[in-house]
């Protein structure tokens, strides 16, 4: 078979499942490579891929051979196959930074709600886990399909390259509570690591802090993401 | 052995891992059955629980036997084993109702989000994914131990016990948006299932929409649930 079980150091990734193949189909199709179906694919989700291969001269491979390596024991009945795709974040909007993400699941569903409250911009500062992890791209539900993704070695190479946002970094040692903060535009929201958070440095911008009571040592990663994006975002809906 | 895999049946459930342990001991002591130590834990983890299990009169049991049974290949050295237990929910303050919840780490993240912002009082209406879960348990940081959580066969149960709330029901086709929502108090916050949402007749009460672009379908359960809670409940913090 043309492809294998993944890995980071492919340049190609999958889409597993119908909902996430048809927003790569929809959305990324310039770097659609193959589209798999299993032999028990049917019904009106197929009616409906069919009509998109056929629009874009794509003909499916049918095939369970691609199924039994890559899903494990799930129903899935297609698979996407796409080039991995580096689309440069911009200046026109607010931007999400994410300092050394570790969890695929984590960093999906932060994509997922970034993109619903419109941050269409996303920073990476690096090691992070894989953008490009099946794991990551099922939990974006597809999202990631929407979004620009820089991938930075270090916070200062990101700050160099938009020196006029406004920094917002999100910890448990700030003094500014999230809903007293006043976000100027443009900004950018600054969250760590699941496990260590961002280090005392990250104090020179503005700190803000998501306060809870003590009978929790801190808020889920996605959770804090998804509460302060809202805030920041919440008078554009 | 005197325990065996878990299962929704039994009438006792474990905390797999230091932390989880740590907070059943201090929280839920008298439902505490047993500790089980690995026969390579050592350390400072190790004195703490060695302590606590002294206070208690409890001898920990060093056996890997449960901890090939229980862990998935995690590096689990601690396992306390405890008996369910049921807490009633009561009026004195707000509340979050979980309508078919079917994700034990939805589950878990959810409580973990109410108990940082004071919400102790969970009702959650049957059918439901298993509150004992381990991965329920594991999901909720140990917040599990802090809640008082009481199961209804259907919402109306729950409402004729709490007749003076005021019920805020979280929904797509709502038109109220969240940051314009007055919480009166008490409040209950209502959510549905994750695939399925709150059905119609969830619009009778003060329904309430997180507005998002149509970027995406939705918001994931756990988010959605925990930027409601985090705006029902900022004035406290």
């Amino acid at each position: 078979m043309k492809y294998t079980k993944y890995n980071k150091s492919l340049d190609y990734s999958y889409t597993l499942g119908i909902t996430l193949t048809i927003e790569l189909i929809k959305k990324h199709k310039e770097d659609l490579l193959d589209i798999y179906y299993s032999t028990s694919f049917n019904g009106e989700s197929k009616t409906l891929i069919d009509s998109y291969c056929k629009d874009l001269n794509i003909t499916p491979i049918v095939s369970d051979k691609i199924f039994n390596i890559l899903s494990n024991k799930e129903n899935i009945f297609v698979i996407g196959v796409f080039k991995k795709f580096y689309n440069k974040i911009n200046n026109n909007t607010n931007h999400i930074c994410l300092v050394n993400p570790s969890n695929a699941g984590n960093l999906g569903t932060i994509l997922r709600t970034a993109s619903g409250f419109g941050i269409e911009n996303i920073a990476i500062i690096t090691p992070s886990v894989d953008l490009f992890d099946p794991k990551t791209i099922r939990a974006s539900m597809g999202a990631i399909f929407n979004l620009n993704v820089t991938l930075y070695e270090n916070f200062q190479d990101y700050l160099n390259s938009f020196k006029n946002y406004n920094i917002y970094t999100f910890m448990l040692q700030a003094k500014t509570k999230l809903h007293e903060t006043k976000f100027l535009k443009p900004f950018t929201l600054v969250f760590g690591n699941e496990a260590t958070g961002l280090d005392k440095s990250y104090l020179d911008y503005n700190s803000v802090i998501i306060k809870h009571n003590n009978s929790i040592d801190s808020l889920n990663l996605p959770i804090a993401t998804s509460i302060a994006i809202y805030e920041a975002t919440k008078s554009n809906f």
